[in-house]
């Protein structure tokens, strides 16, 4: 097994070139990308769902590796090429602020918009220029804890497998397939001719996301589409339904994420 | 009207006292803080409703003020100490990557416990060491798009005053009040004391988060408790209500921010 101590190995640059200020180009021409932390690293050890998104290798402190080994049984971690690496090499790494003593190399592959509509997908959620990587990681989590089939994001959206996106997303990225890269009109079309209502989120909705909408809607498959942070959803097609969460006191909107969560968990725990 | 147009004006580091990596202990000291941005200040000039969240003045770039007046009537605007600065001495106060050209210097209170009570709210949540400062400010902003009557935060959770919580909140810091530094265990017993029924959020909870048990409850007053990021709540007394957020997928658990916009918008909303 290696065992890295010099802050020179080419492995920290490596490294930081996929998660530093050119990572997003980085990550693109590599396919690559780096997971950290405990939880991360072993839902990409041990999940099993979405192909492409393979573990390349595991950097690993002495005090990470003990970590892993209560999470995830020999067997299964045998399967891995551990790359030992001292404290300092890890702090040096890392991208996070406190280092857990784990991160994954891994491969990244977003699934195609035709291999979504082949798996016949009950409920999506569609994402349009999604800016903050804690938000774009959060609606992952969230779809994924709601049942959700895949989660889509716009072009022009940040990149999903930058550090910050790949943390808040806390493993759920190796739980549900996410399509990148989707242009509005395409996704509306695509829906369209796959048969799959759609909903859009917007401030005036001609329909009040209330308890009888949820139940006269949650039946059937169904997508859903939330906008950017600040300007949210582009002028759609009239013929696509419009819908608003209703809201009291003095906000005008929500967070996209918190919206998201209001009606992914009402759509998909229905 | 002043006009600082000099890099070397002390009311640049006045203001970045206010927000930099000192800015907390600052911030307690002069009881001030920083908002920034047209939507922000707007608030923070035109609503009414929190008691000590005053703005002392307003620093403004010629563009920013269009913006502002463009919002605010001048009847309104002319009650304020407006600051004219060029753009490159907005850039050097700002603490956003794109600074809007509006900064507001304010004066902050938290509102106190025995007043929360004395108003005898209907709807509150409590978040118990909350860290990130994107979540506090995001609860903060849902709490108030679901009609809740405030949001009370434990010691030990992040300065609702720094300057991205501010921003996470878009205005809403001036429509709600928020009771800071609240240890948990005074919380419960005054909740007690004050006949207010709580309801922990937790993984394990003896009661689901769904339809049937939200309608019983939402009739009446209640509060709702609400954990760390990675740690959740701490042990709470047995008589305590337990309740979780029924989850389908492989997610372990919510963020909390999308949590809590899950529960305050099907109780607040109900």
């Amino acid at each position: 097994m290696e065992n890295i101590t010099s802050l020179n190995s080419p492995h920290i640059e490596r490294v930081k070139a996929l998660t530093g200020p050119r990572g997003k180009k980085n990550r693109e021409t590599e396919s690559a990308f780096i997971a950290e932390g405990i939880q991360t690293v072993r839902e990409a050890l041990t999940s099993k769902l979405i192909a492409g998104l393979a573990v390349k290798h595991v950097y690993v402190t002495e005090s990470g590796l003990l970590k892993l080994q209560q999470e995830i049984s020999s067997a299964n971690l045998e399967k891995y090429e551990l790359i030992m690496v001292s404290d300092q090499v890890m702090t040096a790494m890392a991208d996070s602020e406190s280092p857990q003593g784990i991160i994954a190399l891994c491969s990244s592959k977003s699934m195609k918009l035709s291999d979504l509509w082949a798996s016949k997908p009950n409920k999506i959620a569609y994402f349009w220029q999604i800016q903050d990587p804690g938000n774009a990681g959060t609606v992952i989590r969230t779809a994924d804890a709601c049942g959700f089939d895949a989660v889509v994001f716009s072009s022009d959206s940040v990149d999903i497998f930058n550090p910050k996106t790949v943390r808040s997303t806390v493993g759920s990225l190796w739980h549900i397939p996410a399509v990148t890269d989707v242009n509005i009109d395409e996704f509306i079309n695509q829906a369209g001719v796959n048969n799959l209502p759609l909903y859009a989120l917007t401030g005036e909705g001609e329909e009040s996301f209330n308890s009888s909408f949820v139940s006269r809607v949650s039946k059937q498959p169904s997508g859903w589409l939330f906008g950017n942070e600040a300007r949210g959803l582009p002028t759609l097609p009239s013929e696509l339904v419009k819908v608003a969460i209703p809201m009291k006191g003095f906000a005008e909107s929500l967070n996209v994420a918190s919206a998201a969560a209001i009606v992914l968990h009402s759509v998909g725990l229905y």
